[in-house]
């Protein structure tokens, strides 16, 4: 490992694994803080690769995991279903005092698996941080700066790779927290997996006759059922008993409303709608207050 | 009734009924239009319709229905459950020519007793424009233009009434559409009433703990649930049978997801959240392309 200077580390080379929104904003920020003097990009497809480099994202790109050998600290920006598989192979190739963390969405399969195998090496990360455009080259070299970040090592890992987590995030200007990816998972579960799942269910009963009559609240209401299936079956499958519960209070909660409905019952009616009036509240006294405006 | 060109109606006094956000930008629109030549406006407290006057708002301010008598069209722009009532109390002190609309988000429980009661006079309106900010100071001038506004008479109704309503809505720049009530409730239960259901109950779940780490997913997804919770139980209550059903709707299509979560269903999963891309593309496409970029 090179010397960490605690207010400034500084990798001679930062790996970045998944070149996308994430991991070009990623690249282009280690290299504007100083925290990389070099940055390689592995992906799938040398071409855009090499649209990466020529846009001055990356340094280098390769499809080879073997070139990454020299690298000093490497994220894994791949989607959730394939982080276990990619850190796995990154480990085959780099140094033992390389330290390897990745940004998913679901934090507990992850770490589960890899902070035991690698304690001294893996800890997990989800920089709460992204955009509705998907892609390198939509990067943002602020996407991530004043946006929380949550790191969730296991009581296994090594302190010291803990801390070399912690301090790239911060040096990117997030604001760091820590806690068990369990807890992660179920937080993750109520605040964006859920969202997501009653954003697409709504999004599915729209038929071609009412779609010219939907208005701004369909429209807010339903903004991210258009996030990618795939990946989205792979978070909530990845999540999935978090998700299923709160699936569960969701369904609860809004039988009430169709029973209140059902049984002319207004004062109920008022009392759901004043509890859900409070919880939007609730959010935006943090959300206008903190440093949170990230997208989900 | 007074003399109507096709082109260009003119009323020599036009009467808001409840001066808010709705009525005020009513008001500003009917001027600038040349719609009518003096707009007054019923409010219950004379402070605030003094300050509509001082503000350009409206020519003049009353507390009492019995300066109503010379309208010649009166809009009535108060909370659904109060349209009924008003409408009565303003048909007792108006000519036999005056015609009467209301700009009300549920249709039938209203267009069914006044319809009925005066069908030479009130026909129904439900123009889909608004905004996050209530009240009068908010006023805008363009805030109906372009926008859709779905008229439903009843078969009762005189045509001439109706075709009033139709070309008042249309001189101030709208896309009217002509449909039964129920249709418009049935209609608007999906577009919008549900979203408010779904946008509130999940607001409801959100405690303090995970509030911080809720997202601009989050935001989106739970931002009408702002809106007051009289005035939504009220809606929700004159669209019971509608809202009711499609909250049915919801809650069977969340529980398809809760079930292919605890299978561990990875194609209904993706074929789930593939039904809520295409719904949200469907209305995409009609929204980006149409001018229904209202608020609802």
């Amino acid at each position: 490992m090179p010397p960490i200077e605690s207010t400034s580390p500084t990798f001679d080379t930062l790996a970045i694994v998944g070149v996308g929104l994430m991991g070009g904003s990623l690249a282009l920020a280690a290299k504007q803080s100083g925290l990389a003097k070099r940055v390689i990009g592995l992906g799938r497809t040398q071409s855009k690769l090499d649209s990466a480099v020529e846009l001055g994202i990356l340094d280098a790109g390769t499809t080879s995991v073997a070139e990454l050998a020299e690298a000093q600290f490497i994220v894994v920006c791949t989607p959730v279903d394939r982080i276990v598989a990619d850190v796995q192979s990154v480990m085959n190739v780099v140094g033992d005092h390389a330290v390897v963390t990745d940004v998913g969405s679901v934090k507990q399969p992850v770490c589960d698996v890899l902070g035991t195998q690698f304690p001294r090496q893996f800890v997990g990360s989800h920089p709460l941080a992204g955009s509705e455009k998907g892609g390198f080259q939509h990067s943002e070299v602020d996407l991530y700066r004043g946006r929380k970040c949550v790191v969730t090592p296991l009581s296994d890992n090594s302190l010291q790779a803990v801390q070399v987590v912690e301090q790239f995030w911060t040096t990117l200007g997030m604001d760091v927290q820590c806690m068990s990816a369990e807890e992660h998972d179920r937080i993750l579960a109520v605040t964006s997996h859920l969202p997501h799942v009653a954003a697409a269910a709504l999004a599915s009963l729209l038929t071609e006759h009412e779609a010219p009559f939907a208005a701004t609240g369909f429209r807010d209401t339903t903004r991210v059922a258009h996030g990618e299936a795939d990946l989205w079956t792979a978070i909530l499958q990845q999540n999935s008993g978090h998700v299923g519960q709160e699936i569960g209070r969701l369904i609860n909660e809004l039988s009430q409303y169709k029973q209140a409905l059902e049984t002319n019952d207004a004062e109920n009616l008022r009392s759901l709608l004043e509890s859900g009036c409070a919880g939007r509240r609730l959010f935006e006294s943090v959300f206008k207050n903190g440093r949170n405006a990230w997208t989900s």
